[in-house]
């Protein structure tokens, strides 16, 4: 039998592994809250770099971002490293959806780390969150919008869940297929809720990110996907033993610009851009913008659309950027954007892709070189005013 | 004093408490070592997203990756990220080299957390990415590459760093000042390796990523500094009250496009790009390509041009691609990009910077509607062999 004296000594022992584990622990460590943003430039303050915005003439007031709520629907591959961002950045208020739980194939990817496979991707998110700083207020739903009931509470989190009950200033949709998107949609569309839908192709070299302001741009359901998705989502794709290809890359970077429209948005600094694709292989990033569609199968947009232009009757001067693009049917060019317009997406998803796997389409054409759809090419001048193609602009351009 | 019972409980409870701790501790759990990766759909494989890069047609042969080994100079802002995004994708080795002191100032960025706040940045990243990814192997060195010692260190390393003593596959340069381009330069033209610069502004909204082929394009030396610093680093700045402005939004872009364009050098998929920019007020990324200054200043860069030039005339139908932009001096356009030759650092230093504290300098020009230096504007003409400038070109394509 063990003496008092062995006891102690086990204790003395076991209080110095606990005090050495607590120390290793990342979740014990962490900074205290700071109540007022600073721009001291000294080592340990977290903001200098972000209030150095103001010095360098380039944001008027950053401590207002502290007053601004944004919801990332979707925390995988983009909407975890969106979150990230707006939670250096000090975002006041995250509200954060998704139902799916982290997994070890998700670590291709950045933000989770292998500890967290099995947790639910709001609750691991959250954590590691706060703990890089404390000072971000955090709304978590760990479900999935595009039930029934939870479509209702969605879009009621939408409309009450900003820092004093009013609707969140940004919605920044990052799911990973076309029934949430087509769900962000309608709610955004039924409450005229400002939002900014983002993508990345199933091949992994392509995404977007796109401003919708319900009734002054196209809506999702405007001009059917320039994301085709077969409403199949990832879950459904990996019974068949198939999954998309993702890069940290390609998803980092549609983070990184639809975080940085976020914050030209919120904090009214440069442009925000309509849309803006990204292509990897040539790194080609086109840029348009598009005007609703006055026949769009959404009620909800068309009342946008009327309550927008009774707006700008009653107010002619107000400063809205003018969108010069046309609806075009199916016109394809170098800048590897299709603009379409009375199409369904079932016409899309039609499109021939005989490399992929069944369930799987491209989300965007390939680069004009390697497309085979012969009724695709040409065509493109029909709206230039003095009579030159957008490929002979381009070709002139690329001779540069 | 205590019964023996007693002091059993407490052991009891101490050691529950410590198992739960060690639970708690991230740096405890983990995942084992995978020797041979695998394309198999299952949650538990950290390989299968990228795997899939193969089914998708996109890479022929995604093992490589193992086979590489990459330089990384600088684990701030940039280089974090890209040190994470390489780790998860799998790269066979990563060497890290960066002086420097994680800090809570540092927080406003993507990857470091605030317990890591005094630990060398190196040390610090090293942890938290053999964590991610114990498959890679990693080599870091604690010091500032552009001492003498240090210096000579660092380019035996590049020269005999790889998996097999082999010289690594691509430097990367991700670091905040001048000096330390330089050295990297200087390195990589005496060594004739390949490398791809990196930058971002210090009003923290433009950036780029510029790859050097030694004798075969532009080394930094060759036109001085799309990139201007006055050789002053973040440290100096400090002192005197004053920080650059950073964004994670930004950094994380320039790092995505920075490790996009190595995976598709080394790959070999799609088309790495030489110049590409990235200015975030507009969403704009301009890209080009320079040709080597036959007068650069780097003897060894001039060596090489030689060589390349003497192995082209061996062998003319290798497959280079041709670069077609000549020198221009001071020419400046809407692409936001100057084209600076036989123009000293100095020079450009010395340009008007009024809204900016002594001792920072803006790294890019303002976009052109709000330049203000008369100088600059007009031009740009010169090469257009159809008489059409690209200030025109670039009004037509707006106009689109």
């Amino acid at each position: 039998m063990a003496s008092v004296e062995e006891l102690r000594a086990k204790i003395q022992q076991l209080e110095e592994e606990l005090q050495a584990e607590k120390d290793r622990n990342v979740s014990s460590a962490g900074r205290q809250k700071i109540e007022t943003m600073s721009s001291e430039v000294v080592d340990s303050n977290p903001y200098s770099r972000l209030m150095a915005l103001k010095r360098m003439g380039i944001v008027d007031n950053y401590e207002r971002i502290r007053d601004f709520t944004v919801a990332v629907v979707g925390v995988g591959g983009v909407g975890s490293v969106t979150a990230e961002m707006l939670t250096r950045c000090g975002i006041g208020k995250l509200l954060l959806f998704d139902y799916d739980k982290v997994e070890l194939a998700n670590m291709n990817r950045l933000f989770f780390q292998p500890h967290q496979a099995g947790m639910s991707k709001v609750q691991a998110a959250e954590k590691t969150l706060r703990y890089i700083n404390p000072d971000v207020e955090f709304e978590t739903h760990n479900y999935n919008i595009t039930t029934m009931e939870n479509f209702k509470h969605f879009m009621s989190r939408i409309q009450n869940g900003g820092r004093n009950g009013e609707a969140v200033n940004l919605v920044l949709s990052c799911v990973d297929n076309f029934e949430a998107r087509m769900a962000i949609n309608m709610a955004c569309n039924e409450i005229n809720q400002n939002w900014i839908e983002s993508g990345v192709s199933e091949n992994a070299v392509s995404g977007h990110i796109q401003l919708i302001k319900p009734g002054e741009t196209a809506c999702f359901a405007c001009a059917p996907p320039l994301v085709v998705a077969e409403n199949i989502d990832e879950k459904t794709l990996k019974r068949e033993g198939v999954c998309a290809a993702s890069l940290p890359t390609t998803m980092g970077v549609v983070a990184g610009l639809l975080v940085q429209n976020t914050l030209k948005y919120l904090l009214e600094f440069g442009n925000v851009t309509h849309y803006l694709g990204y292509s990897a292989l040539t790194d080609f990033f086109p840029t348009m913008s598009m005007k609703p569609n006055p026949t769009c199968d959404d009620s909800f947009c068309r009342k946008c659309q009327e309550e927008f232009q009774n707006q700008q009757a009653l107010n002619p001067s107000s400063e809205v950027e003018e969108i010069k693009e046309e609806e075009v049917v199916h016109e394809a060019n170098d800048w590897g954007i299709e603009l379409v317009a009375e199409t369904s997406a079932d016409d899309l998803v039609s499109k021939p892709a005989p490399e992929l796997a069944s369930g799987i389409s491209y989300a965007y054409d390939k680069p004009a070189e390697q497309q085979q759809i012969p009724e695709r090419s040409g065509g493109g001048d029909e709206n230039q005013e003095d009579g030159e193609s957008l490929d002979d602009l381009m070709a002139k351009m690329k001779s540069l």
